[in-house]
C-alpha cells in the first residue's frame, strides 16, 4: 500500500484532530504516524501525518482540500514513493558535496538531483562520481552576478526543482534570488548560529576562545545568517586547537548537521513557524 | 481549564485515530499535544493525547471506556493536576535523593513524595532537608529481608504509593516484590546496560578501559538489570580515569538521567511494550 | 609522600622542560603529571605538572624561584594539600548554590568555602544546609551599590578569599571590583557564549529558535560576558520548549558547567592566555 | 625544522622526565607537546613528545636507545613527515572506507595506502575513486580460509604494511593472524562494546530496547570483541528505530569513530597499557 504524507498548519481550534482523521478514514487512509504541536503563544496549530492508503484518490485530495479551507490551512500531501526534486550548489570545499553523494547513492537520501551547481569547474571535483547527474559551472565574475543568478534561475525553474541546498556554497544570494527560493533553500553555516555570523567563524571562534564548536543549517532568507534554524550541533575543542584544527573539526559537523536538515526536509518533517521552524523530528 | 492526559495501546487497526478524537471533540475537549506510534513489528498502536476540557465529565470517561472495550485498549485517563503518589528509597549515597528532592522542592518534578524509605538511618541525611516528608528506615538485617519488605509493602499500600523510585538503593528486590511493582518501580543502574550489569559497574569499566561510561534507568523486574529500558545516558572518559573519578564523573549521569525518567514518568510519557518501553519524550 | 602542584607559563624557548625537571628531580621531587602547550601563533609556552616531594623545601622554592627568573615565568606553586579559600555569591535562583555546596559536603570540589553572600536575605535558602559556612546578605540598594562592593571587597579581603564565584549572582560587578577580581572571579552565563549576551538568554534563544542552548562559565572582567571562557556546553531543545522549558533545561547546564571549571580551578589546571584560557582538563 | 615524535613506557622512577628532556637538549631538540601519565595502579610511566630538531642525528638516537637501555622502555622514535604505510580491509558496507579515503584525500589523514583489500571484487566500490591504490580482491572461499589469509599476510608483508585497518572487514581473523598483527590492526565494531559483542550487534540493540547505540575501535586480538579500546561514541535512539534506522545512525558513529581512532594511532597517540590504552589525546 502506498503511503503518503499530509503536512498541514493553521489558527488552532478544537476539532482539527478529529475532522482531519476523520476523512482520511472516510477514504480508506490508516494513520501510520502524526505527530502535532500546538503553538501557544502564538496559537497556531501544526501536524504532520503519515497514512497508508490503495491511492491518492481525487475524491480524498478534494475533501482535504475543503477542510483546508475551512480551517485556513497551509497545507501540503505527497506520495512518499515519489522522490524530492534537489539541486546542490557548492563551491571549493566539497565535504558536504561528497557526503550528500554518497548518503544518496546508498539510499539514504530518497531523492532525485537535478543537477549540482558550482561557481568552480568540473574538474575541482575529479575524485566525485556523480553517476550521470548534471553539473553546471557558474562562475561569478566581477561584475557579473546578476546574470550568473539568472542563468541559476533558469536552471531551477528548467529542472522543476523543489529545493536548493548550498552545501557551503560561498557565495551570498541576491536578496532577490533569496526571496524567490523562500522556504526551499537550505544553507549551512560553519557556526552555531548566532554566534560568529559572516565569514571565518572558525577563525572568529579561535579568537573568542570558545570551547565548543558548532555549525547550523537554515532556511536562506535575505537577512544574510538570520533565516529559520532547522537543526544545529556543536563538538568539544580546546585551547591546542587551531583554526585550522577547527576547520577539520567542523567539517564533521556541518556534513552531519546538513544531512540531517536535508532528510527531515525530504521526509517532510520541516514546517516553517514565522521566523521559527517546527521540525518535527522523530 | 483543567488539562488531562490520555494514554492507550491497543492492537493496531484503522480508525484509532478518529474515533478517540471524535469522542474527546463531542465532550468538549480540545487536543494540546498528541503523539502515536506503531510499532510495525508487532502491528501494536500506542497513543498519549493531552487535552483542555471544562472538566473531566463521567460522560467522557464512559466514552472513552466503551471505545477502550472495543478497541481492546489498555488505557489511563488522568487529571494532570493531580499529583501522583511517589516513594524515594535510598542507600548510603544519596546523590540522586538529594538531586530528587531539590528538583521537587523547585517544582520541577510535580509530585507527593508518601515517603523517603532507606535502610541507613535518618542521619544518613542529615544535610537533607525533607520538608516534612515522612522518613522511615528499615534496615535489612541477615536473614530478614523477608520482613523488611513486607514492611515496605505495607508502607507502599498504606500511602498509595503510585510509583517507587530506587535512588541508588543498594538492596536487590525479591522476586515476588518486583513482580508486585511490575511497571512502576524505576531504578538507575550505574552502567551503559547490558555492559556491566551487576556489582561494582565502575570498576569493570575500568577494568575493561571503556572510553565512556553512562547510567540506565529502567523498570525493575525479577530478571536483575533486565527490566524494560527507560533512559540513558553516556559521558566520556579517559585512561587517567580511576574508578573512583569514574564514580564521581558517575554520580552526574545518574542523577540526571533517574530525574528524566522520573519526569517522563510522572507526565504519563512512558508506555510498555512488551520488555521495551515506548517514551514520548517530547 | 606530599603532592604539589606546579603551574607556569612562559615565553617559549629550548630547555624550559630540562630546566625544570632538573630541579625538580635534584630536589627530591617525582612528577606523577604533566602538561605542556606551545601557543605557536604567540610563541608562549604553559605548563602544569604535579609532584610527589618530602616536602617543599625552601631550597626547591628557591630554585625554582630562580628558574622562573631567568625564563621570565608568572608561576605559582602550590601544596595541593592545602584547601583553597572561596567564596560563593548567589542571588535569588540556588541552583549553582545548592549544587556546589553538595558536590563540597561530599568531597567532590577540595575548598575551604570563606562565606556565602547574597542580595537576599538568608532565609531565600532556607532549604539548604550550609554547615557553619558564614552567611551575609548584602543587599544592593538603589544608588547604594559603591558601599555594597565596598562591604562585599571588605570581607573578601577579611577571609582572604581567593576565588569568588559568581554562582547566578545576578549583579553585574563595576568595573573597579571587576578589574580587582581579575583572574579570580568565575561566573556563569546562562548562554553559549558569545550568543545571547546581556539579560534573558533563554528568551533571546527561544525567539531565535535555536536548537541547542548552553552555559558558559568564564572569568569575569570589566567587559560584561566578554572574559576568558573556561567552560562551556550545549544541550538539545526543540520547538516546542518554551522559554520556560529552558530555563529547566539550562539549570542543568549551568550547574555542571560552573562546577567543572571550579573544580579545574580547584586543582590549577586554568592558565590565562591573554584574553583566552589554556585548561588542562584531563 | 623537522618534528619528530618519541613515544615511551617504563617502569615508574623519579628522573625520567629530567633525562629525556635533558638529552633532547643536549642534542639539539625543541619540546613542542609532551603529555605524561602514571597508571599509579601497576606503577607504568607512559610519555609522547614532539619536539623540533634540525635532523635526528645518529647521536641522539643513540642517547635516547641508551637511555631506553637504562629504563627498560619500550619506546619509538619517529619523523612525523614520514607518512606511516596503512592497509585497508573492507567487505560489501563501504561506508568506512569511502570516508577514510575522503580523508585521506583532502590531508586530513597524512598516510601512505598500501593497498585496499577485500572480499568483494573492485566492482563493488566502482563509485570510489581509488587514485592508483592498488586494490586486491581475496575472497574467502568455503575451507580456504588459510589460504586467503597467507595470501593476506604475504600482501601485508610485501608491501611493509605498519597498521592494517578493517573497515567494516566482515571476516573473522584466525588467532594466528590476530597474534601476529598484536598493536596494528585496528577494528571497527558496530556496538559500544561490551555490549552487543558478535554478530547484528544493532538487532541485538533494538531487541534490549537501550536508547542509545554505539561504535567501537578497537585493538584485534585473539579473543573476539575483546580487544584494547581506542575510541567509543554514542548516540541517541528511540523507540520508533527500527533496526534499519540503528543500522544507518550507526553508520555515522562507525566512520567518525573508526577515523579518530585511526587519526590518533598516525600521530602515535596511542600506548598499550596491558588490555587497555593509553590514548593521548590531544
Amino acid at each position: 500500500m502506498p503511503h503518503y504524507v499530509l503536512t498541514l498548519s493553521c489558527p488552532d481550534r478544537p476539532g482539527i484532530v478529529s475532522a482531519v482523521s476523520g476523512r482520511l478514514l472516510r477514504h480508506g487512509g490508516n494513520i501510520l504516524e502524526s505527530q502535532q504541536y500546538n503553538d501557544l503563544a502564538t496559537d497556531r496549530f501544526f501536524m504532520r501525518t503519515v497514512f497508508a492508503a490503495d491511492a491518492l484518490l481525487p475524491e480524498l485530495q478534494a475533501s482535504i482540500g475543503e477542510l483546508a479551507h475551512d480551517f485556513a490551512m497551509d497545507w501540503s500531501l505527497r506520495d512518499r514513493a515519489q522522490p524530492r526534486r534537489v539541486m546542490l550548489l557548492a563551491s571549493r570545499f566539497d565535504h558536504c558535496l561528497a557526503d550528500i553523494l554518497y548518503r544518496w547513492r546508498i539510499g539514504e537520501l530518497p531523492m532525485q538531483i537535478t543537477a549540482v551547481v558550482s561557481n568552480h569547474p568540473r574538474d575541482t571535483y575529479r575524485h566525485l562520481a556523480f553517476d550521470g547527474i548534471d553539473f553546471h559551472h557558474l562562475p561569478v565574475d566581477r561584475g557579473r552576478k546578476a546574470e550568473q543568478e539568472a542563468a541559476l534561475w533558469s536552471l531551477i525553474e528548467g529542472t522543476q526543482t523543489e529545493l536548493v541546498v548550498l552545501a557551503r556554497y560561498m557565495q551570498v544570494l541576491s536578496d532577490a534570488l533569496a526571496a524567490r527560493l523562500a522556504g526551499r533553500c537550505i544553507n549551512i553555516h560553519h557556526s552555531f548560529l548566532p554566534g560568529f555570523k559572516g565569514a571565518r567563524p572558525y577563525h572568529q571562534a579561535h579568537a573568542r576562545g570558545v570551547k565548543l564548536i558548532g555549525a547550523t543549517a537554515h532556511f536562506v532568507t535575505a537577512d544574510l545568517d538570520e533565516g529559520p534554524i532547522i537543526e544545529q550541533d556543536t563538538q568539544r575543542v580546546g585551547h591546542h586547537d587551531t583554526p585550522e584544527d577547527m576547520i577539520r573539526i567542523g567539517r564533521d559537523i556541518e556534513r552531519r548537521v546538513l544531512a540531517q536538515a536535508l532528510r527531515y526536509w525530504l521526509d517532510d518533517r520541516i514546517l516553517l513557524n514565522g521566523h521559527r521552524t517546527v521540525v518535527f523530528a522523530v
